[in-house]
C-alpha cells in the first residue's frame, strides 16, 4: 500500500512516519510513504509562492490552485504507469466526514491514496473540486496544519494493513470493535508501591479471568462512555436471572 | 506553556512540533517542548526493558510501572521547583474522553501540561492509578502509538495560547466554534482551468460577501455534517418570514 502525501512540510511526515511501527513496516515494504512538496510545483520561479489573499477579504493567507494541481497531476501519472483505478484524493480538514475505525478498515484495501495537507487559512475551492474525492477530519478540533491529522489517518490505517503488525501487536484491535473499552491490564511485579495485581489474574482460571476482563470493561464502559455503553447495551441486552454471559 | 511528554520516541515527538507553527512558538518562547524518554529511567541497567508480559494471559507486551513513575516524578520535581500546582497529566487512549475544541481552550489555560504516551498492549494499571489526572482519546480509532495523538493535541492546545498564532492566523478560529462549517473560499487568479471566483466575491459589496458566505457555510455544514447542523438550527431557529439575518 502506497501513501502519497502533499505537504509544505514533507521532511515532517517522511520522519514522524519512519518511526516505530509504520517505519519498520516500510523498511520491510509493506506500505510506502511518498511526501511531495507543493512547492516544488508553483509556477512563480522567482519567489516559490503557493499562496495569495483571499477575494471577498478575510484574515489570512489561502494556498492556490495551481501548485496543488501539477502536484498531484505528478503523483497520478506515477500511479497511473501500474494501474487504471483512479487514486482516492483525501483532503484533511476539520470540515470533513468524522474519521473512525471502520473507514481505517475500508481504506485499508486500497493500493494507493493521496493526501492534501492544507495550510494557512484553506486552500482554493476550484483544486479542491477538480481533484479531491472525500473530505475527512480526524475530530471535532483545530489544528494548524493537515499533516498531523494525515499522519494520524495513516497510522490507523497501516496497522490493517495484512503484514504491518506482528500477530501479537494485532490481537489488541479486538476490543474497540464490539463497543466495549479494554480491561484494566498488569504486568510485573506482583506489588508495586503497596498496590497489588488482582488475585483472580494470578488464579490461572481462564474462565473466571475473562469473566473478571469483561466486568471491567462493562464498568469502564459505562463510567467513561456513556455513548459506546449504550450502544453495547443494545447488541448484548441483559439476559433475566441468567448466569453472567462469556464473550 | 510547557509541555512535558513521557515517550520511548522522544525524537519524533522533538522533529514534528520543530516544524511550522509550533516550531516558530517554541523558538519565539511561547511554549516549549520536552520530550522525556521513559526508557532512560528504567531500572534494568542490563537491557533497558521498559514492558513485560500481561498478568492473566493475552497477546502483546505491557508498559511496566517503575519506569513511567519514576520518569514522571523526574518532571513533576523540575516543575515543583518554580510552582506548588500539582500538573495535569493526561494519559492519551483510545479508552478516554474524546477531545474537542472546548477541552483544548481549557487546557491552554494551564502552564505545564505532562503527556504520557502508550505503546505496546497498554500501561500497566498501577502507575495510571497512580499519575495520571485525566484520559483522553482524539477520536474512536486504534493507532500504533500515543505518541501522533499526543502532538495533534498539543497542536491544537498551541494554537490558543497567545502570541502563538499571528493576528491574520487566529481570525480563523472562530467559524469552528458556531457549529457551521467554512465556506468556500477562492485566492487568485480569477479564472483557472475555466473555473471562475464567483462574482459576489469581486463586488467590493462586503454585506453581500457576508450573507453569501454565510449561506454557503450552512448549505455545506447541512450537506456534510447534520449533527452540526442540528446544534447550528437549535441555537439559530429561523425567523418566521422575515429578511435573511446577518451573522
Amino acid at each position: 500500500m502506497n501513501f502519497h502525501i502533499m505537504t509544505l512540510f514533507p521532511e515532517m511526515i517522511q520522519q514522524s512516519l519512519s518511526n516505530s511501527i509504520t517505519g519498520r513496516a516500510s523498511d520491510k515494504g509493506y506500505i510506502s510513504f511518498n511526501a511531495v512538496n507543493i512547492r516544488d510545483y508553483t509556477n512563480d520561479y522567482k519567489h516559490h509562492k503557493v499562496d495569495d489573499y483571499t477575494y471577498g477579504g478575510g484574515a489570512g493567507m489561502l494556498m492556490q490552485a495551481q501548485p496543488i494541481y501539477d502536484c498531484y497531476l505528478s503523483i497520478k501519472n506515477k500511479i497511473s504507469e501500474k494501474t487504471d483505478k483512479k487514486p482516492r484524493v483525501i483532503y484533511v480538514t476539520p470540515q470533513g466526514s468524522v474519521f473512525n475505525q471502520k473507514m481505517a478498515a475500508e481504506l485499508a484495501k486500497e493500493e494507493d491514496i493521496i493526501f492534501l495537507c492544507g495550510h494557512y487559512e484553506g486552500v482554493d475551492e476550484r483544486v479542491l473540486e477538480e481533484i479531491v474525492t472525500e473530505y475527512v477530519s480526524i475530530g471535532d478540533y483545530v489544528l494548524t496544519g493537515g499533516e498531523l491529522p494525515a499522519m494520524v489517518m495513516i497510522d490507523a490505517i497501516s496497522r490493517l494493513v495484512p503484514g504491518v503488525l506482528s500477530n501479537d501487536e494485532s490481537a489488541m484491535t479486538e476490543s474497540f470493535n464490539n463497543n466495549l473499552l479494554e480491561y484494566p491490564q498488569y504486568s510485573r511485579p506482583e506489588e508495586w508501591m503497596g498496590k497489588k495485581v488482582p488475585a483472580i489474574l494470578l488464579s490461572g482460571d481462564h474462565k473466571k479471568v475473562d469473566e473478571w476482563r469483561l466486568e471491567q470493561s462493562i464498568i469502564r464502559t459505562k463510567e467513561r462512555r456513556p455513548d459506546l455503553y449504550e450502544k453495547w447495551l443494545l447488541e448484548n441486552p441483559p439476559k433475566p436471572e441468567k448466569k453472567k454471559r462469556k464473550r
